[in-house]
């Protein structure tokens, strides 16, 4: 097995995501919150790139089953139901729910890896999840990190790390290799704060979270194995499968 | 002074770049080779993005005041006078000469870094002579590292990251506040090997140029401070200003 990593959705073809099992990460917030949703009972997320995809899809489908959710700069999108943050995504509100999600970062990533043979969302809240599924493919694996503004995001990067660092103990590094990106991510994992919320509280996108008003979110984002749920992306769809 | 790092120059814009302290580094090898052509007499390098600039502007020049070198896939360039290895840019060789350099990843993000306000070429051969240029300044600094393809590459992060630490120690990191990015780049120099070779073997792009026969350009591009020399590009050139 071969890890290779992202560090944004930039410069992601088609052709390198194919036939891979994929990772997208997004830890703040679109990863956590289709855990959230989806461990909450929604039935589906379907990512979507723009808002006017978004509202001609929740048009299209029975506006009873149809949950629209999203942000652009962190903030809820006029006119949807919910914005990005997971606390929003309760059983009441999302319980057999489609949920059209768009944000500014996580649904483009994910739009982008759907060649991948697997196509995994990853966070802090479900890392474990994440690793146990992967620690024993023999296929090669991208993560892909969402980044912000199609920018490097410490967060997803850590969090590239942690699940990299959890597949290699679990293989005890048998047959892994990996690309420098992903060695880098391992180290920074290892060597940057062992408590994830801080880390949120470092990172850019963390701060600019705490300056409009969601800092509760750092806190639900932060937590390990808080929501321990595997979602996949197939057909444009993010379901939890029957296992 | 706040410092910021792209990982490559993808998504690099001009107005990313404008008016700040660059740096641009490409230690495998363009910033390496212009270092050494520059401590070696030549009179000027000439960066440009393509084999057809390159021979153009050659062809503009008096040819016996002037060298074309450059590589695409590592390998020189078929009708160039040299590669990009720096054993080749010897002071027999380059003296007094025009150096036109093309190569795959370090001339276009030198390209594309035109618009700051002093734009400095860097590796690990000319690290402190760098750091000292760059520890006393006010603007705002931005490093950006070539890469290798378009993707993120170890040694020119961690590079990226040895100048960082570097000019935080000088000033005693008064003042001081890093990206995300970079904050990672000086966990990576200060948690990899304390060898630069090791890290040039290991890195992907490293492993390639040994595959290419050109192992002994590892040992001559890692070796710190070997060529202490300080770069400019200024309006298509790269020269070693007059102190």
């Amino acid at each position: 097995m071969h890890i290779d990593v992202f560090v944004t959705h930039v410069g992601l073809r088609e052709k390198d995501a194919r036939d891979k099992l994929i990772v997208v990460i997004d830890v703040l917030r679109a990863s956590t919150t289709i855990c959230t949703a989806l461990s909450n009972g929604a039935k589906e997320v379907i990512p979507v790139n723009s808002i006017e995809q978004a509202m001609q899809l929740s048009g299209d489908l029975f506006a009873d089953t149809t949950i629209v959710g999203g942000e652009r700069g962190g903030v809820k999108v006029r006119g949807f139901d919910l914005g990005n943050s997971p606390s929003e995504y309760t059983p009441g509100t999302v319980q057999g729910k489609s949920v059209i999600l768009t944000t500014t970062n996580g649904t483009e990533a994910l739009v982008k890896s759907r060649t991948g043979s697997q196509v995994l969302v990853g966070s802090f809240v479900n890392a474990s999840a994440v690793t146990e599924a992967l620690a024993n493919a023999d296929e090669d694996m991208l993560i892909v990190c969402a980044g912000r503004e199609q920018r490097f995001s410490l967060e997803d990067f850590y969090c590239a790390g942690m699940i990299i660092n959890g597949i290699r103990e679990t293989r005890n590094a048998r047959d892994v290799t990996v690309s420098d990106t992903a060695s880098v991510a391992e180290i920074t994992f290892k060597n940057y704060s062992d408590d994830p919320v801080q880390v949120l509280k470092d990172a850019a996108h963390g701060q600019s979270l705490i300056d409009l008003g969601f800092e509760d979110d750092l806190y639900i984002c932060g937590e390990i194995n808080r929501v321990p749920v595997l979602p996949v992306y197939h057909e444009g769809r993010i379901t939890i499968p029957a296992s």
